[in-house]
């Protein structure tokens, strides 16, 4: 088992089987492009229980994901993709960049789920990329974008019911896209509070009812606390249904 | 004659007719969001010349413009539009924030013209809009967008065959548009160096070539020049083609 990567959150392990990696989630946080750094106690096991659950429920409704299996508390085996250099974002209700850049009020509730897509490049920021620019610097097919925004809008309508399940409102979320040995696009990396903005549904104070990584970027505390609320809903919700079934 | 609107570049006029603007062009110079100031002579009477030849470039192809004519040497009548709230960008090589936010090397040719839309928003710094944002944000329907796109297109293989006749390239331009009282869309504020980025084609050396404002935005000197040099080019190549029909 070699470490092919350290990345801010996640290692990257190679295994026996060149088509498959082992991903170590770290406790480590940061944010605004690693300025802001600390550590969330428990974070990296309970962002790899929160993933796995999500990851299986989206295979189960035929959604091809990276997920294997979680061997340990801390770590998930997935396929090997090369990932595409896109972060895929999600929004239904308006937040963080998108209120900067476009003057919208924190909290809108979008008319249709918005599909963004963002450069992967720290160098550069992060910058959001319009279709066009994504086109000109080759980092996807036309095909592939419209893939993309099937899949995200897909994934964006299982997860929003699951997570209202739970008490929660999905209010964006990031997702990172990668193509197998088959050139299959699969939902690659993690979703957890590190990568969606959660809100408490039963709680109309807008700092009381964060439940996400705002909680660390904006020093809101009680951050491992709303980690902890995440995993317990999800976890509770998923036997529940599990028993219904 | 009423003042109705001083902007960085222009003054805005009534005139007896309610549905006809005086535009006055200045010889004020701005960048970065106004934070660079500055004069260049002959600018705002170089400019109107400039912007009316090309208005009625485009009108001959069948663009509709607001344009009227030319009074005097700094003043344009045009028809009264109620501007859309966008900045329609055409770029047929990288230069400016494509480069920065794209890592693009400044003069790549771009396999096809880019449209590219900004929100006319100085609070917010003109940021980029995708087709998805503008939309939400109401700034224009599904139909309008479609309509600005194959105008932008159009506007731009006129203009590149044009200038191209004038020795220069084409590299990108920004153009305003705005609705009449019957909801048409006409192509308005003005087509000039200020808003154009122009590079002489035959000069192979990146500064000496710059014919534009970048040529105030980053003091490279001879501003003036560079504007009457477009100018004189436009207006020989206009003469040549009136002679030859
Ligand atoms: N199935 C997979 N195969 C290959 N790489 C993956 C897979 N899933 C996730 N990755 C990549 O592994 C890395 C995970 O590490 P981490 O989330 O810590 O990265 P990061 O610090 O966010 O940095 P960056 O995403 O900018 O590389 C990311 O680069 C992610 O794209
Ligand atoms: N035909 C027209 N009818 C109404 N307004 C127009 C017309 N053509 C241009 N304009 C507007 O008149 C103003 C021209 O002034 P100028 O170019 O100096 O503005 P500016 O300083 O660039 O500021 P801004 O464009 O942000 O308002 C612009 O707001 C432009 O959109
Ligand atoms: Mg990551
Ligand atoms: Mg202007």
């Amino acid at each position: 088992m070699e470490k092919l990567y350290e990345g801010k959150a996640k290692i990257i392990y190679s295994t026996e089987d060149p088509e498959i990696l082992l991903t170590h989630f770290k406790d480590d946080a940061t944010a605004f492009n690693a300025q802001k750094r600390g550590t969330i106690t428990e974070k990296g096991a309970i962002n790899c229980r929160i993933s796995s659950a999500l990851f299986q429920l989206l295979e189960n409704q035929g959604l091809a994901t990276h997920y294997l299996d979680q061997p340990t508390p801390q770590q998930m085996r997935v396929k090997s993709v090369t990932i595409l250099p896109l972060e895929v974002v999600v929004r239904n209700i308006a937040a963080g960049s998108l209120c900067r850049e476009t003057g919208l009020e924190q909290g809108t509730i979008l008319p249709f789920p918005l599909v963004e897509f963002y450069y992967k490049k720290d160098e550069l920021g992060d910058p959001i990329l319009t279709r066009d620019r994504i086109l000109i610097l080759n980092l996807a097919s036309l095909n592939q974008l419209e893939q993309l925004q099937t899949k995200a809008l897909a994934i964006n309508t299982h997860l929003k019911t699951f997570f209202s399940q739970c008490g929660i409102t999905l209010v964006d979320f990031k997702l990172e896209f990668g193509l197998d040995k088959e050139g299959n696009l699969l939902l690659a990396d993690e979703i957890s509070p590190d990568t969606c903005r959660l809100w408490d549904q039963n709680e109309p104070d807008p700092e009381a009812r964060v439940m996400d990584k705002d909680r660390f970027r904006q020093d809101l505390g009680k951050v491992e606390n709303a980690y902890q609320q995440v995993q317990t809903r999800i976890l509770s919700q998923l036997q529940l249904t599990t028993k219904e079934s």
